[in-house]
């Protein structure tokens, strides 16, 4: 808690002195909504609708299957991957966007593979976002225990489970319920002085925070598309690999699209050189294109920036929270310490689920997650200081009149 | 060659008599464009582009994640394979929608395997889609070949291939340059009286000819959403499973959206019941609604229409170049007989690269396949008869006035 409690006009003059303030406009926000949610499901952005209409209308309806190549499809994963690089912290030619984070995970577990034909542990915590942790199994239960054996340990246990035996490391950096967050770099050191390869999904923090993958020796990464990246539901994904593993490395996902000359179609699989070999078919053009845009809104400005904003959203969502007698029975699930935590809040509370719904329909939207817990999630380029001070007003009307004890107003209120 | 030559008014009566012809005002189609191209791309429908725009606007920028529920995008994999399902012959519950060709290939191949566990020999053939090949390469060498061996053997020997150590056949139905249309039914017979599971690749064939994937006892079949479905650039593939296999296969590839309850977020992966267990990641929500909304444009006619209009397209056109005496050193690459190919043609001419660009200047949109092979390929639901006769009198024009061997003529006319 601050000692000085914040004031509405405090928190006009936040939004006045923000120089994230204009970023806002580039967005297509429904009114009477707060979104809390952008970290599950980025807002839609002008540039986006503006791209995907174009690319609908002029390159596939008027020019066909030429825009393959006079619209660049073709090149598409390589020049997003190149929009996404700046916030990984990579240089160029070692970000390519395609498929989903599963699938690419997939392709850079089996790469891994490859590259540790000795040891056959895939490291990983059992608090990991599920959908790694079935990946990895699928994969274990694929080539057999033998040549790659899961094992989930608890997160405080991940140092002393470096062991020579282990092929690969595979974290995220950003726990999605807790927004918890690992050190990449310490751990990745520590990993690699066990000469272990490290793969981080950094799904919950690209785009929110700066990311130094080259500086911090990071082996792979793959991430999300579609939350703090804004490009839409189901956006592609993207696969990080450092340059001294490329043209070295095989990904059993072998398609057309990684092939070194896919029109020449010949029967043999010949990798195309760098990371265009993590392509398997053809992409997804209408949301790669939407994301592709999208990117476009962070070249305005830096994710520095973007990382001090959401420090200071979050702060005072926290604090506000903290001040408001009515809410004491929200039990902070997230580190109370900014840099320890992405750019989200998790509070459990026993009625979470009908809270949730209350507040959606005060247009507060926030986000349940089983059995007991509210995400909001603070996506800096979007939101104003004055949102949050009115979601911690709607949460608080909420409870102190008991809206989400009453299903029948919950009907008439058209919660969804 | 007919024994009476076609007019032009002949052409004419038999669009006035075509039952098909209306559905070409479903299509999006630029001015002064014959497109013989809807085997590689299929054209845009008013109903995707309108789809696309609410799923854009509505959808995701004002309703946001809610999105998943209250339009169901959550389901859409399912709710477009259902629409799928027709064109291939198949009963309610065993089609999905979901990722690449490349990629659900490799999912069916996997569960195969998980099928066979006493076979290791995956047999396929020389000419098959190189990406297809490429597939099984991947698995291939991720497992080893003791678990699967590729064995590529020439269309001809398939049957004296058939033994009891080969787990899967797979095959594609026609083949992508050539047209060369296999016999699903006697082949899947052939090979299951070998015990022998059976994958077909349906890419080139669904939605222009009547597919009986069930009554023929198909085991597993793939397929592309943006050829003669219509889906859009790099729209969404699908996996069909017979539903003797469903509930009792395991597939590789696993990810959160094949999970039985996958908003629980449990450590542990259990697939979900039926076809949806084929999912991986979440689904590019974008392609996929396009690819949903294009289908609904099927439910307009019968397949069994459509490939009737696609062997009278064919067969037209073929009859036209055989009968015009300038096209003479076009040696056609594909079956004669309609009943032996899918809806599409090649030819071989030595200078077929500039013949095709010079089509393209004229507005007739073929396809050039590496080294000397000219696609046209034909989309009944777009096509009237007199775009057939006037891209034969296009290519004749080329031909007698040696349009293809002036490079400055190319550029006048803004080939692309």
């Amino acid at each position: 808690m601050t000692s000085v409690e914040p004031t509405f006009a405090m928190i006009k003059a936040m939004d006045h002195g923000d120089a994230l303030a204009s970023l806002r406009d580039e967005f297509l926000l429904p009114e009477h909504t707060i979104y809390l949610n952008g970290n599950s499901l980025g807002a839609l952005t002008k540039k986006s609708r503006e791209r995907v209409s174009d690319v609908v209308d002029q390159q596939w309806g008027n020019k066909l299957v030429s825009s393959w190549n006079t619209h660049h499809w073709i090149d598409l994963p390589i020049t997003t991957g190149e929009k996404i690089a700046p916030l990984l912290g990579a240089a160029p030619g070692q970000v390519i966007c395609c498929d989903s984070v599963s699938v690419n995970l997939f392709k850079v577990l089996t790469a891994c593979l490859a590259l540790m034909p000795e040891r056959h542990i895939l490291l990983t915590e059992t608090g990991n976002f599920p959908t790694d942790l079935y990946v990895a199994g699928g994969l274990q239960d694929l080539v057999t225990t033998e040549r790659c054996k899961v094992e989930a340990v608890s997160s405080a246990t991940l140092l002393s489970a470096l062991k020579k035996e282990v092929a690969v490391l595979l974290l995220t950096q950003v726990n999605f319920r807790s927004g918890a967050k690992h050190d990449i770099q310490a751990l990745t050191e520590a990993a690699h002085s066990h000469g272990i390869l490290v793969v981080w999904d950094v799904s919950h923090s690209v785009g929110v925070m700066p990311l130094e993958l080259d500086a911090w020796g990071v082996d792979f990464a793959i991430g999300c598309g579609y939350k703090y990246l804004n490009g839409g539901p189901g956006a592609p994904a993207f696969i990080y690999a450092n340059k001294r593993h490329l043209n070295k490395l095989q990904q059993s996902l072998q398609g057309w699209m990684g092939h070194r000359a896919p029109f020449d179609f010949s029967a043999d699989y010949h990798p195309a050189d760098g990371v265009t070999r993590f392509l398997t078919g053809t992409p997804a053009i209408l949301s790669l294109a939407s994301l592709d845009a999208a990117m476009d809104v962070f070249a305005e400005t830096e994710v520095a920036q973007i990382h001090q904003k959401s420090i200071a959203l979050s702060s005072l969502f926290l604090n506000l929270v903290a001040s408001t007698p009515c809410l004491k029975d929200f039990s902070l699930e997230s580190p109370e310490q900014a840099s320890a935590r992405g750019s989200q809040l998790a509070y459990s509370h026993p009625q979470a689920y009908a809270i949730c719904r209350a507040l959606h329909g005060r247009g507060v939207i926030a986000d349940f997650r089983s059995p007991d817990v509210i995400r909001f999630g603070f996506s800096p380029m979007l939101l104003r200081f004055e949102d949050i001070w009115n979601s911690v007003v709607a949460l608080s009307e909420v409870m102190e009149k008991g809206l989400f004890e009453e299903p029948e107003l919950h009907k008439k209120l058209k919660v969804t």
